[in-house]
């Protein structure tokens, strides 16, 4: 099994990729893709695309991991993060991934006990979890392994449900 | 100039693709695209992708004209909105579609000569200009007509200053 967990943005875009084999979980890829300010939304949303269709093909993922999103004070930023997230279903429909999607609450509970946690105490739980990583640039990848790690309990919870 | 005006949504997706020749729009096609709502939502992304890339790719379409669309009383149905304008800004980017942007009142104005025009007025006019058209079923389809349509002229306009 092979997650995807994606924190999406026109800014920058958080990533993880986590295979899963036997009771073991490897991190196969990381980072974020920049989307230049200097092109277009049709454009940065091409490029979106291209990115994420590139690293399901590389790593054969399998499965997506999304936060679902909250309506902040700006709503054009809101319809802008649903652009992206179209994205990523028509992605998830073309390589049949199994879509996984969490509230932030759920997110934040499960890596640090606290549904109100900060990103840094994310971040930091994250860090914990992963030694080898050298500390990402940005929150946006912490965030982005974060709901990779809670797509890969859930699913570990469904199939051990299932082996009963 | 091949115009594909589409006023999107999740139960019906209307659409108008029309053909200027010289002095000349003719209309190619019309309808709308009905997703089953018994599928998930990351199939009906899957299937309004298809859909309209196809409908690019057989009429030859090289612009794009969409309502912007406004924060209703459901944020939800306002970020599902935005997954499929997310799918038509990719099909854009992919196949170098020209993009028109209009305002719903600019759009009214446009083709009733008031900005705030019930959606029966827009049908009235549509039907006057197209009168080989039989009665759309729906309203999205008039409404797509009008996008349509507002596209053509912004075309006509930008083309006929640039001859100046």
């Amino acid at each position: 099994m092979v997650m995807l967990g994606i924190d999406p943005g026109f800014a920058f875009a958080g990533f993880g990729i986590l295979k899963k084999e036997q009771n073991k979980a490897f991190l196969l890829d990381h980072g974020y893709l920049r989307l230049p300010p200097s092109k277009s939304l049709v454009e940065r949303t091409g490029l979106f695309y291209e990115f994420f269709n590139q690293k399901i093909q590389v790593h054969q993922v399998d499965h997506l991991s999304l936060e679902t999103p909250f309506l902040g004070k700006n709503a054009q930023n809101f319809l802008k993060l649903g652009y992206l997230r179209g994205i990523l279903y028509l992605l998830a429909s073309q390589h049949k991934l199994e879509l996984h999607e969490f509230a932030p609450r759920q997110v934040k509970l499960a890596l640090t006990g606290f549904g109100g946690a900060s990103k840094e105490q994310v971040a930091h739980v994250i860090m914990r979890l992963f030694p080898n990583l050298t500390a990402p640039e940005k929150s946006d990848v912490t965030d982005a392994l974060a709901v990779t790690l809670c797509g890969v309990w859930q699913h570990n919870n469904i199939m051990s449900k299932l082996r009963i």
